[in-house]
């Protein structure tokens, strides 16, 4: 019987600039071999350092503006610091949804308030976090001696759904599709346009562990058993090829 | 520790038009207190007759036009169900995405080719997933003495993300959004616009253990502690709100 299994990796203390992230969490959980750890991204953003002052912002005219027309009448330098984060604003109307340097499509950039260092400080996302992904996957190597897959999450808002679910932004040693083209279903027949965002699959299943006051920034799937290796980037559909416009 | 388990119920015989759901998966699965039980949609749709046969259905001008422009130049009788099944067309150049009668947003309105019964019958969605949900879970109760959450399930592709991924369509028993909104973080502070997609959640990790192509279409959620009843409308984003556009 094919059983997965999610467990929250608990105990962590405040994540402070500078942590060793891959020595907290592995000083906190008990890997096997195949197992692909979550980790939400405000956890690796704190010990990357990807923290914002809101002190050292000046906002200009054009963040001002957006401000005053957003629902949840934000601070206008945390609408300056999302501008910073983006390239393109898609919606500046009661919510701010732009496309960040990294190519997501989200809700004010990923920028959020942090939960530590006092109510003016903003996370903001890693600026790369395949590579962090990565980092956090080697060092878990070292320490421990095992193979695992890392993923990096966050909760975004989908278009045409309600409510937010954990997405996969950075992936290391486990594939971010599976494509199924081309194999036959059960009766034999070909499966059509069948790529399984399966990165996508784990961070939302992870999510369920995670909640969003607990303190569970990492989650253990353990019992997936997954071929192939990919890249948070692969999940991200190009400008110019979404459909959906 | 946080523990959440996925079991998929295997060895479900080929489904039929009257087959009963509730029988067939009780039959192969043995449940606990408060586990949440994730059936693809396929299997719903086929036991309630949701099937159409190819032969019956004559293609409109329109369906012609439009099954031309497609990339996998489709029957025009299949574009012809399609369109039967939905009220907007939100794009037919490529892909066919429309909006159907229940309000979801997806690739050819949930119409799918069936493994069973020759490669000229479609499946369709169910008429009202909910409703599926609920008889499902009352037959579930008769059969087992249990109290379960049922969720109907199918993949559906997302707008700025590649890859498809498995969401709710139905939900029986357990809350569909979890809405976080007034409680507090880790540090005290108030979280806003948290709310968070947990039936979407709950189907995306079944979606792990089912695949694809393995006959899994069912799936046990064990250990989470969910509070609360919801529907698989809550999730449906109402066109007037889709803050994307």
């Amino acid at each position: 019987m094919k059983r997965v299994e999610l467990i929250g990796v608990e105990g962590l203390p405040e994540v402070r600039p500078g942590d060793d992230i891959g020595q907290l969490i592995s000083a906190h959980a008990a890997f096997a071999s195949g197992d692909v750890l979550v980790v939400a991204q405000k956890v690796i953003s704190k010990a990357e350092g990807r923290l914002v002052d809101l002190a050292s912002i000046h906002a200009s005219a054009e963040a001002k503006r957006i401000a005053e027309r957003l629902i949840a009448r934000p601070d206008p330098r945390m609408v300056q610091v999302v501008l910073n984060e983006s390239v393109r604003v898609l919606r500046s109307e009661r919510v701010l949804i732009t496309e960040t340097r990294h190519g997501y499509v989200c809700a004010n950039a990923g920028v959020d308030h942090s939960n530590t260092g006092g109510r003016d400080t903003l996370t903001l996302l890693p600026v790369d976090p395949d590579a962090s992904a990565h980092r956090l996957r080697d060092r878990l190597r070292e320490l421990t001696g095992g193979e695992l897959g890392v993923i990096i999450s966050d909760t975004f808002g989908r278009p045409w759904r309600l409510g937010i679910i954990n997405i996969a932004l950075g992936v290391a040693g486990v594939p971010a599709l599976v494509d199924l083209r081309g194999t036959l279903d059960d009766a034999g027949e070909p499966l059509h346009a069948t790529v399984l965002a399966v990165a996508d699959e784990i961070a939302a299943s992870a999510g369920l562990v995670m909640g969003k006051t607990s303190r569970t920034p990492a989650v253990i799937a353990r019992g997936l058993a997954l071929e192939g290796r990919g890249s948070g980037r692969d999940l991200i559909r190009p400008a110019a090829e979404d459909l959906f416009r």
